[in-house]
């Protein structure tokens, strides 16, 4: 049974969304990061055992730049922890899921995938895996 | 710090979303539960110290058949569990947050209360308090 390790929100503005989830979380991001190669730039909130990820697009081209301009702002998608992400894909391939590409580096020192939302009842699915 | 109690996702077809979900976390919903009062459906899933909710509207006119019409299937809510729901509500009306009615009776034994997502950068935010 995994857990779930964080849930991603593409915001416009991280600066205003940190300030504003700080008040509603009643604590302060611990983290800020930026990955350059999903065009992100991303702060943590700690929230019991999970955490809540801020996105904000570094590039109209990426994935967040294109989800807002779709669909504005909200919740972008649950990750769940794996332990080994490799054969937890390969077993969800086997059922159906569609998989988007493959396995790639995450923020927060993580190994992630993707499962289309239209596997998932319009929810996008990211398993993480710690790379330790 | 509040932790993530539940994450809400709205579904068409509550018995295929649970047969999904099952096979999506490798585990079996413990719990279904009507809610007349929202009109709704939901079947609940344990991660970690977090919870999956699926909820199926029962009435086109409650707030899940609203959302599907509207947005379709998806991630519909965050809830946040808190010690007092109502010094939370008020400290949260305090900063400017827009909360959607007032504390009302929710699945699962709690007391609930809703933050409006253009309070919170797009994202319905619960807030709940075990009966106890």
């Amino acid at each position: 049974m995994p857990k779930i390790e964080h849930i991603g929100i593409a915001v416009k503005d991280l600066d205003e969304a940190i300030e504003r989830f700080s008040t509603l979380l009643d604590t302060s991001s611990y983290k800020t990061e930026t990955v350059a190669s999903e065009g992100v730039a991303t702060a943590f909130f700690e929230t019991g055992d999970s955490k809540v990820e801020l996105l904000e697009s570094t590039n109209p081209d990426g994935p967040i730049g294109k989800y807002i301009s779709k669909k504005g702002e909200g919740i972008h998608h649950i990750a769940f922890e794996v332990e080994n992400i490799q054969s937890e894909m390969e077993r969800l391939k086997k059922e159906g899921f569609d998989i988007i590409g493959g396995i790639r580096e995450g923020a927060d020192n993580k190994l992630v995938c993707f499962i289309h939302p239209k596997s998932a009842n319009g929810v996008l699915i990211e398993l993480c895996q710690d790379k330790g």
